[in-house]
């Protein structure tokens, strides 16, 4: 039964709708079934012991602040080790410029809250974060695809230029660097999603948008990238713990934004995440990049081992994800079925990544969780549900041939 | 030096304005302060040892659970023992009808990103919480004044039925339920702050309104209070946890809208609280009970010994707050400003409350914070600087009536 005055609202009730794909993630993690659908960091890897020894340090030492309210903007000495990572990054800037969201998800959140209103068109890559599009959608904007001519309602642009989930891909610095022309040729906001950055295990880094922005227009105060980062690819997702790095009039406005949406990210999480990472923090990195090359690695062997002709796949020089076209007349949900019911293998379709014109001969793999020996296997199952479909459709194509269709 | 690009977005970021009042509580806390200003609690009354030990606990038993993400709605154990409280409290339900969300801020923000379009009209109290219109001020409401008439945009009803902050009022029974037969006529959403329900010193409670309106509707999936509570005031504001408690078919849209604004709670405190409120929690609420009630009796004692003729306050029966009435003529901002000059005491004045026709005579008093001898003096000083200005105002009336004007 649903209550008779939800009608009155229908308008809105029915404007939030659930994601079908987010529905079906939460199926596809079974024990039984070797899985390339989660893209959450390998738990093996979270710093669970230095976690445990500075949260008693941090209640033994200072519980009454470490539980009480506190600034909306976030705790002063985090926010000064970002300013000083940003700094590093190619991005001079102090702690004025920098807020602490509740992941990243918060900050992108903020960011459609106070640039968006409904129908503005917020530019994507072909795919995109559907974490983004989920966190826009709030503010009802249209969607229009990044490649493409920049229509007059443009606002936003949203990027994710290092090791994007799904594709795996890395936006090359001349890339980059047109971006920023068109951006400051259309007035738009970039929004850079720098969720991945830190977890490069090949290849050269390429400078952030923000640091080539602030390079090109001769400070933070006059940038027009705002950059998302966030702990929880690198410490834990569990503490809730991101940034926002942009000028300080926007950084003024989203913490006032904040504020009115949830007061402050937790007192305690940010105590304990600033002791962690004032020691010891690029080892730790260090450690997760060996693990994510030796599992990227791992995949990438499998797929060139396993998979027909006519599958492609991106090489990421890091993150998470490998992102997989199949020859066309094959759909990446269909394909889904019969990967759970023949091989119990999972992985996610590609199509709902895309925030226009979705490619249904996509999947997106991710290693993070799996060993190598169970990465090799599954590849392995899910080539021959593949080939299997391309057998049946070449045959089907020769039938077709033949003049007898 | 503020980017030019902003100048495009100049609608959007005008109308996201900084809280005067809150801007100024940062100044009212400083040490050589008798401050009544904070309405924050006693960090005395933090459980920090059992915190810690059950934060080691769970590190060492559940590491890899407790830092990984988790499901939107919330931690299912959490969400059960709150659905039992409910239950206890008069409001039978399941944890189907529970949210866990970032505090009840995020609870009001949550409720003004599903219901709230621009210009829809929000009733409240007057005096009001501030923070509430913080969280809708977001999506652009109207208010209006609850006790008038309705007018037919009018969307939404927002209450604090107990020990409001910031009047310290409890809404009497007969006026729960008149409020419920309006919000029927009317098609209105209540949504009902508990912030300080479990917080009652004294007197007998009364059923929440939402207890009220399911007893009305036959159960809550008819019901039309959205119940927003928290732990932030009985536990620690610093772990950021709250909920909902409605209908079904409302948390539901209230999950995927949480996803999208910061996918969940942090996990480790969600679990920590879990175990925490699992043993004691009654104990320790009679703990919190007592503290107060002996603050707001040493509150009490002084205003009635210290306040001049024509003062008046409200006496709470839970809750951190009491609320002043000056004579007429007199101005809360204009007394802070001399209280601050002259006596070094500190409290709010009250129009920043008003969401209408706000009512420059009254002041906000919070006694969590102050021991009893510092509440005394407090209210000692309060009262002389109140008590200069009505002779003050007094002499002029009388300078005035001599016809000499």
């Amino acid at each position: 039964m649903t209550a008779p005055w939800t009608d009155r609202f229908a308008d809105r009730m029915t404007h939030i709708r659930a994601s079908e794909i987010r529905e079906l993630l939460k199926l596809l993690d079974q024990p039984d079934i070797l899985s390339f659908a989660g893209g959450i960091p390998d738990p093996a890897l979270f710093p669970t012991e230095r976690i445990q020894a500075v949260c008693a340090e941090v209640l033994e030492q200072t519980g009454a602040q470490a539980l009480q309210y506190s600034v909306s903007e976030g705790l002063p000495e985090l926010r000064r080790w970002i300013a000083a990572r940003m700094t590093a990054d190619g991005v001079p800037c102090d702690e004025g410029t920098i807020v602490i969201t509740a992941g990243s998800q918060q900050a992108l959140d903020l960011i459609g809250k106070l640039f968006l209103n409904r129908g503005d068109v917020v530019l994507a890559e072909r795919p995109t974060y559907l974490g983004a599009l989920g966190a826009f959608n709030a503010y009802e904007p249209a969607y229009g695809d990044l490649d493409s001519e920049v229509p007059a309602s443009a606002r936003l642009a949203y990027v994710v230029p290092d090791f994007a989930n799904p594709s795996g891909r890395t936006m090359p610095r001349r890339e980059r660097e047109r971006l920023l022309e068109r951006a400051e040729a259309h007035g738009l906001v970039l929004v850079e999603d720098a969720a991945y950055r830190d977890l490069r295990f090949a290849g050269t880094a390429e400078p952030s948008l923000l640091a080539l922005d602030v390079a090109r227009s001769g400070g933070i105060e006059a940038a027009r990238t705002l950059y998302c980062g966030t702990f929880s690819k690198t410490l834990s997702p569990a503490l809730r713990l991101g940034w926002v790095c942009a000028p300080q009039a926007v950084i003024d406005k989203l913490v006032l934004l904040k504020q009115g949406c949830d007061l402050h990210v937790s007192t305690i999480n940010q105590m304990v995440a600033a002791r962690v990472i004032a020691e010891g923090y690029d080892a730790h990195l260090e450690r997760l990049r060996a693990h994510y090359r030796t599992r990227a690695a791992a995949m990438q062997d499998a797929l060139a081992r396993h998979m027909p002709l006519g599958v492609t796949w991106s090489k990421p020089q890091g993150g998470m994800f490998v992102w997989l076209t199949v020859p066309e007349g094959l759909d990446g949900a269909q394909l889904l079925e019969a990967a759970l019911a023949e091989e119990r293998v999972a992985f996610v379709p590609g199509a709902p990544f895309f925030a226009t014109d979705a490619q249904a001969t996509t999947l997106r793999l991710s290693y993070s969780l799996p060993g190598p020996a169970d990465i090799d296997e599954g590849v392995r199952r899910l080539a021959r549900v593949i080939a299997a479909r391309l057998a049946y459709a070449g045959s089907n194509a020769a039938w077709a041939a033949t003049g007898r269709a």
